[in-house]
């Protein structure tokens, strides 16, 4: 909200910056433009200067698509947001499109419809990806549209634009990565050479991030820098902005054989590949721009980047550190529940005062750099609200009684963390009880899964369904996404959930793969819970059958006895809760001393 | 074995007509010529007529590949078949390459290893597909490889050649099919329609009987005719055998406005599509030999033939009839489960002998018109064989001791049976009651499954295997597959598996599927266990979080309590299991009297 006011105070307001960009349109008699909410690289959040969907609609939402005609003006975005951009975009001019409900349509089926034959639909092409514009062209087909993406209209408009952020980059040593990047290169490079690629177009900062084994801060939440890379079997190129390299890290990407060439010379580079070679991109993640300025003659190579599954699959080093960073975690969460549930209704706590005491805890740990996400602390009603995040407006303050759903994470040298508890603050009723007991079944039975190697994410969600599918629940996400090391704290390909969707290939899971295990339940307008743990898949026994793999919990923390019915689990979910409890109890009780200490020895007693 | 000796007293040996065809492929220039096991049509059982691969190498397994070169042959088939065929290829000079063991090629990859350059594959066209083809070009592409697809070489050599089938067509009334040939071929269209497709092309034999309400006498345990169809906007065409048309339906395909073509013209037929137009063929089961007429300009859209998922929902008239075949087959096996524990080890009683008691009661009933695949009636280790079938040789003689593994499925009126039991003849090991329940729970547990529409098969295969996996054990074969109408007792492309192919698309289970749920569990040399019902997937509750689904269980046999450790089933597994027999003996009861009655009744009783 905030961040919606500084853009109305400053200069034009929402009518006066459409008019502004149709003017820009108009000269280039462009009919419509599209203005998303990305960044250049599809990274989940976006730093300032991206926003540009943001400054032109005063909408502050994390995702919408704002798109500009000569006479009217739509911005798409999803059912979390439909309450806040109607507010938002209240005498804007710009009609809201609320996405997923019935007879609203696509984007693309819209522009498909409302374009005249011979339309020009314009972008800026290095915010959206080479699938958006495929999309968009199939669904406009019979009107002959062209497509301009050279140019961000926006820019030309936004006076006061925040500039490109260029924090300073720095080096995570090889004491946590587990590999140096020459060995990550030479890993890359096999993966080309399986794929008879000559080169590959790396946009997804955190790859870049992974491979060089450097950090930056260009990205809220994300440890990344901005930059592209481009390899070919000899070459390895950095596109990034010189001024935020150290000479020290230029030496050693010297060292290691990789060229930093400016941030904007990506484009050249790709344009630069000879026909008769095959460049590897993925046109659902590289953008519109890069691979329209391939040459005719290059073969393109649409498939997944190897960098994605490589990084997944975390070195024995990177598994040292996390499980470090998950004790760190484990005490700091732990400390903050017994806190919250000896000190609610006896002090003034509100949600957002809540995560500060939290994020305090954290601090106190050695190495914690920060929250690894925007903290999720959502009391009673709120906790339905998947996305919720407490505003000075929503702020409640925390009752003795009900439920609290926190889902924090923090980022740490030793890796990254996500943990989703919900806590009793008080007396429940038998609902809240059940809702609790029937989500932590689920959560212990997928904890619990044993399956044969080659097995996916989409093969074992239904073991933290089935018992909310049973009673006809559900809850609307996935179970689970992977986690980066010091990265983003979601990243594929690996997963938990049940939809089958043809642009997100079923990828077995590998030993190594850091994955969330975080099934809920919603009730509107009443509370919600959530429980998370992240997991480690590991290999286990190999039979005559094959080879077995099993999910080691990565976080340590109690799950709230307080909120188990316990009459509803089985004796081997009995069981599953107090081995973790034992592991959990073992894992913090070195860190814990005095009240604490007892505390944790009663909340990790066997049920 | 009968028939393997049959090629053998006729004619020429194996090394007779292997040089034979080598003097055709020289005559031709052809460095390797390839003999799959498949028809025209890519059907599991295969006409006499389209037996080539087993007349030249003298080996009658039901999967398999003849690769001749000229100074060498092999012969690619899997475990199921490596002593078979080493005992069969003995002396023809054939080389076994065993599919699936390390070390072993695949065809495509021996091929691309031997081949010289320019060299020149041939094959019958017809009998391979295009996706097949396509695969050897990758993989031989630095070869530079020919194929010549245009003969089929072993036509020349065949002297006695058992003619093409041409069995009588018969109608299959729309009081059993539910929707006219007409309905149908307009819900085609209309699928064509979403595909901007102006042809489609149908080479599935039990798609063109489905859509024609026809059907016939062509593949054994299959009752489908020789037949292509290509169907366009405003004409559909079958190409089939005039001789086994009667005048009356030739009579009723012209009132429906389909034309009746012979079997052959189908290649010229697809090669008159005009360059422009796009045609609906699915490369993976699709010949080589049809794609390759069809003409440069035409759009080729290469996805599954939309009939598949059409056959595969059945009507209401078919999901009535199909519930009265069950109840038949169930009166028939219920029948022969009693008569074999009443009578083992009071009289003889072989594998064989005991498959064709079984056989004799389906016979009792009206409507029944054959098996719907060879039996299997495997007693002991035999049951661990999968796909096990007695032969004269190999015929046990059952004892009152031990588990006797029955899978068998019939063809009525009403549709199409397939069903296993594994059968406690007499006083079994804890062992052998262990892994009959293990496996009994995993059948149970899908059986049970409530899910959200959309689900696929792939999502709920792990519930049958959980209880397995747990133990470090798991089995070599889907756990459920599609059965249809008075068809193919296999057919897509429904399915319950966990294994993500890129060839098999996760398809959403829906209202009126029919699949079966078949857990097993083999110890080699030792006892197996599979239990099998086919399920009717249904629409249940619809709640808010919503449309959930469930299983009807359509087979009606009970299993068998003898062989039940009672002690391992959960509280919610037992009252699965009492569920179903309550629901068996219902069904059944109205059937039986006096000794069977009783024997029913305890044998449904509640555990």
């Amino acid at each position: 909200m905030r961040m919606a006011m500084r853009g109305n105070e400053v200069g034009m307001n929402t009518v006066e910056k459409l008019q502004a960009l149709r003017e820009q349109m108009r000269r280039r008699k462009i009919a419509a433009y599209i203005v998303p909410t990305e960044d250049f690289h599809g990274s989940e959040y976006v730093g300032d200067y991206f926003k540009t969907r943001e400054y032109l609609s005063g909408f502050t939402g994390s995702a919408g698509t704002l798109l500009v005609m000569q006479d009217r003006a739509f911005l798409w975005t999803d059912g979390r947001y439909f309450l806040q951009a109607e507010a938002q975009l209240s005498g804007s001019g710009i009609e809201l499109m609320k996405s997923g409900e019935p007879d609203v349509p696509t984007l693309a089926a819209f522009l498909g419809k409302e374009l005249k034959q011979g339309d020009v639909v314009g972008f800026d092409g290095r915010t959206v990806t080479g699938a958006f514009v495929k999309e968009l062209k199939e669904k406009t087909a019979e009107k002959q549209v062209a497509f301009y993406g050279k140019r961000d209209l926006v820019d030309k408009i936004w006076e006061d634009r925040p500039p490109m952020s260029a924090e300073p980059v720095w080096e995570l040593a090889v004491s946590y990565a587990g590999l140096t990047r020459e060995e990550k290169l030479s890993k890359v490079r096999e993966k080309m050479e399986e794929e008879r690629a000559d080169a590959l177009l790396v946009t997804a900062l955190d790859e870049t991030a992974w491979l060089l084994n450097l950090r930056g801060d260009d990205v809220k939440h994300t440890p990344v820098f901005l930059a592209y890379m481009f390899i070919t079997k000899r070459r390895a190129i950095v596109c990034a902005q010189a001024q935020a390299f150290s000479e020290e890290i230029k030496g050693e990407l010297k060292k290691a054989g990789i060229t930093l060439l400016p941030y904007e010379s990506i484009e050249e580079l790709v344009a630069s590949l000879p026909a008769g070679q095959r460049l590897m991109a993925d046109e659902n993640k590289v953008s519109y721009r890069l691979l329209h300025v391939v040459s005719k003659g290059v073969e393109k190579i649409n498939k997944p980047s190897p960098i994605a599954l490589l990084k997944a699959v975390k070195t024995s080093r990177e598994i040292d550190h996390i499980r470090s960073a998950h004790v760190k975690d484990g005490v700091a969460v732990t400390r903050f529940i017994y806190w919250l549930k000896t000190h609610v209704g006896k002090e003034e706590i509100t949600e957002i005062g809540a995560a500060e005491k939290l994020e305090a805890f954290r601090c106190e740990a050695e190495g914690y750099l920060g929250p690894s996400f925007d903290p999720i602390v959502a009391y009673g009603p709120h906790g339905a609200i998947v996305h919720y995040s407490a505003t000075l407006e929503t702020d409640a303050v925390l009752q003795p009684k009900g439920l609290c759903l926190a889902d924090t994470g923090g980022h740490y040298s030793e890796g990254t963390t996500d943990i989703t508890r919900t806590i009793a603050l008080g007396e429940l009723t038998a609902r809240e009880k059940r809702v609790y007991t029937l989500v932590l079944k689920g959560h212990l039975r997928l904890g619990a899964a044993k399956f044969v190697e080659g097995a996916c994410g989409q093969n074992l969600d239904v073991l933290a369904r089935q018992p909310l599918w049973e009673e006809g629940l559900d809850y609307n996400h996935g179970t689970g996404h992977g986690v980066g090391y010091l990265l983003s704290v979601h990243e594929g390909p690996q997963n938990f959930r049940w939809r089958m969707n043809d642009n997100v290939p079923c990828v077995p899971l590998e030993e190594g793969m850091v994955i969330s295990n975080e099934p809920g339940l919603y009730l509107a307008g009443q509370f919600g819970v959530r429980h998370e743990n992240l997991v480690l898949v590991r290999k286990g026994e190999k039979t005559n059958y094959g080879q077995f793999m099993y999910l080691e919990p990565l976080t340590m923390v109690p799950f709230d006895k307080d909120a188990i019915d316990v009459s509803l689990l089985r004796p081997s979910e009995k069981k599953m809760l107090n081995d973790y409890h034992t592991k959990v109890y073992e894992t913090l009780a070195p860190h814990f001393t005095g009240e604490e200490l007892v505390w944790l020895g009663e909340a990790t007693a066997a049920v």
